[in-house]
């Protein structure tokens, strides 16, 4: 038996899986807002000096807000293409592990991003992180599609869809890019990238109707 | 198809979106304990001094225990509310993640409160967070009510039960508008909205007895 | 309808009350490794320096071991009543929140007997909140006896189980007042109190053989 | 009866206790993050200054990647054992919390090493902690062949399984004997062994061809 054919073995109850990845986005959500210290006051009881320092977290806000987003579309992305799959095997286990790695990360760079909101170089390593964390989502994708997916399902996966995928890469690599020349225009760019993908896709014209081709739709992104 | 009709498409799994939400609610509520921070002490075995102390985190242990019991009822109508749904879909999913932003969310202005507990900005923040995060329970439910209620329960909602909620929203305002004269009322304030969505509702005279009547009322707040 | 009876009603899902309970579990017994935090030092190459300062730490790695032990036993008593309950209740629901508040309580009373081994209030301090842990569990075990208990396993529960558990509120109590006359004692009988429970009891001599009367010992602490 | 034969009694569900160990991995697994500080800048706009400083963090990023993975193939055989066992009973559960200590306790000497990677006392611990979690999972999967096991799966079982786990062992002790001469070594020690053991096993030539004997190499390591 060749290398690499042994990690196309075993079937691994989806289960587990499943529960282990919804317990590791579920605490990055909740522990990017760990990053969100209570500003140090001189005064304890002045409104003035608590309005101001709040103001100097903009950045922070606004890095937990967007870093927030992205992370509940990997979510609701994850969720849909683990639907797809009849069982999992062990490439599919550690593409998910290596996935969840890189989404594990995210507090690392927002925290970055909002403390130094100036600085290009983390401004720019935020997009580098989520185009990298996008493409393993691809790489996920695309092994279910060609190697776990349920028979039934086969027809109604639209070939485009993991090419649509790839816009995010270039627009967050565009977003990383973009922040050596304006920090604005790179938290824009990450801003506008997960709600582009918010936007379910419109339907697209099937010749064949009805509940089969439905189904795939339920959570693409 | 237009725009905003494409969100009302699709057939989620209520299960990981449980399974997400639970996660996130259960890292939120214990998260809260990490801002209660053991005090430094000059003289390690000094009783008075660690007495004196922890006397002073007492609005820390005070918004902990606010929070706590938020958070909690928040959990229990969350729990309900996605009871009533059939499945879920695009708009709900995103109602239900923007509303777990804001859940997550609360740990910081629970810190800001506990920390300056004199700071009329400070403790009427806390107001604010909490009348929106009803809020956006609110949009939550009448977006379940309206669209995705299972067809045998459609007669057991009781039409008044969301204009209830909004008392929580109003009551959270009072609140914050308290605040800016007495911080003391707020947390009164704070601490008895909670309380008095924690008592079920009266059984409502219902002309149809029996098991069908009985089943929405299991967590209506 | 009387007040508190409204508490007696409804009937909510175990599955997601145990999801929420899960949770907070796993990650009070993870957060509990946060508080030992690397020492700080001069020289970073240092064996000596390291070795030296980690035997300074043994506190808090005793704290952290015996929290451990007694949240895992918690949890293993807590998966054993709810299993118990043919549905939940308000009353349980919030009997169950108040529950998890205190062990989501519990990372504070430990790193403050870590920090200050050597402090009576702290020691006693972890000593009263474990006692309280042991009576909120006892109020909600004693409720799902009394009124949510199926049926088929009312003959199985032996009377003598719910008194067993006041050895524990006891035990902790001494601990928490021998800490004021040696804090040694107190650590010592806080890791023998959650050691004597973990051993399970003795088949008590039934009259009833077989498989009904092995059920409710599955869990009994 | 006799004193251990108690632990061998009780029929827990596996399920909870599933949702209790994943709760764990994936905390253990997502706080690992939190150790990677953002580092203090004096200019918080130089680039030159945060690049230089994101280098000096290298050993951090290391300890993070190695950890990550180690507690991934954890989490994947524990999920493999699981799957054995036809039920829990107390030994099971009790050597499943002392395991799952140990796991939790992994971001301590992580956080240690990659704060002193020079330090060959902070390096080598690594690797004993290491060894103990996985003679603490060897521990775990004897008891469960040996005294749980589904019978249709006992056939199944190569008995050189438990045997091949004992090179993780040796590997990892290696690692913190190499430590002391260069930590170079052990950090490449590190890494390898737990990418030795994702390799899933060649399928064994086997006697017995078909469904029964593929069951088990499910998610052997």
């Amino acid at each position: 038996m060749r290398f690499f054919e042994r990690f196309a073995r075993g079937e691994l109850r989806l289960g587990r899986m499943e529960a282990f990845s919804d317990g590791v986005f579920a605490i990055v959500v909740t522990l990017l807002v760990l990053e969100l210290k209570v500003p140090a006051l001189k005064d304890h009881a002045s409104v003035g000096e608590l309005a101001h320092q709040l103001l100097e977290l903009l950045p922070k806000f606004l890095s937990w807000l967007i870093s927030f987003i992205i992370v509940c579309k990997f979510w609701l992305n994850h969720h849909h293409i683990l639907g797809l799959a009849r069982h999992a095997d062990y490439t599919m286990v550690w593409l998910n592990s290596i996935f969840l790695m890189c989404q594990s990360f995210i507090p690392f760079p927002t925290a970055m991003m909002g403390e130094y909101a100036s600085n290009p170089l983390a401004v720019s390593a935020f997009g580098v992180v989520m185009a990298v964390n996008t493409l393993l989502f691809i790489a996920l994708h695309a092994y279910i599609l060609q190697r776990l997916i349920k028979p039934e399902l086969l027809d109604a996966q639209a070939p485009h869809i993991i090419r649509k995928s790839f816009v995010g890469v270039i627009s967050y690599a565009i977003g990383a890019a973009a922040a050596w020349f304006s920090v604005h225009a790179a938290f824009v760019i990450y801003l506008l990238t997960p709600l582009f993908f918010i936007v379910p896709p419109a339907k697209r014209s099937s010749s064949r109707p009805g509940a089969a081709a439905d189904v795939p739709e339920a959570a693409r992104r």
